[in-house]
């Protein structure tokens, strides 16, 4: 199979600036932080609007990629677990999933919240949470 | 912003082989699917049971990389709108994100359903469901 090359969207602006201060999920008491998309991707905002829920998919550049185990959460007491079967930020293609809600519309830029990524994070794409089903 | 290159870690082997036959999302009645993984990073499944509930990340690899804003599910009635409000699978980095349970495991196989992307699809990432709040 072919290596996949993605050009980041844009990038995450927030007040959380190490990772080991970051909430491990975004309802975990996670901030507002700002979405600064690419000038030449700007269009594809047309129509997200105040209170829209998002699903943002980010880039996770500060996880390993050479991790294909860990003790979830990071509990020595849990049971060794296959990184597909968690949340671990740890995988080999350490992509971010958060579920947001936007606050503010302005330009290319979005604020939303709980954004649990920390500053810089590229973002690699943004769907609209389908209400029926899932986020 | 620096290119982001991914291995895919997997393919979806599917009935499926042409985009115009798939169901535009999961829920719509779309088949079960198996999901092959590489031998590589098989070891990343461990824990995985029949039942659990995953999520997929896919690379639609047919999708258009060139599209900003589409009249959403194909309706030329529906406002022109930006592809970060949709679900479209044309946008700049075109990341299937499909809701599926484990129907069966097997070495470094997965049977789950449902599953809209077509037969050769590769897969990119696979995450645990967080019932407390996501898919």
């Amino acid at each position: 199979m072919s290596t996949i090359r993605i050009e980041p969207i844009g990038v995450v602006r927030s007040k959380l600036t190490r990772c080991e201060e970051a909430p491990l999920q975004g309802y975990e008491g996670a901030p507002e932080a700002w979405l600064e998309l690419t000038d030449s991707v700007t269009p594809g905002l047309l129509g997200v609007t105040i209170g829209d829920k998002l699903i943002i998919l980010t880039w996770l550049h500060r996880a390993r990629r050479d991790v294909l185990q860990v003790h979830p959460r990071g509990n020595p007491d849990a049971p060794l677990t296959g990184v597909f079967a968690t949340r671990s930020q740890d995988r080999p293609n350490p992509i971010g999933l958060h579920r947001v809600t936007v606050l503010e519309a302005s330009g290319h830029s979005l604020r939303v919240m709980p954004m649990e990524a920390i500053d810089g994070t590229p973002i690699v794409d943004i769907k609209f949470v389908l209400e029926t089903r899932e986020a």
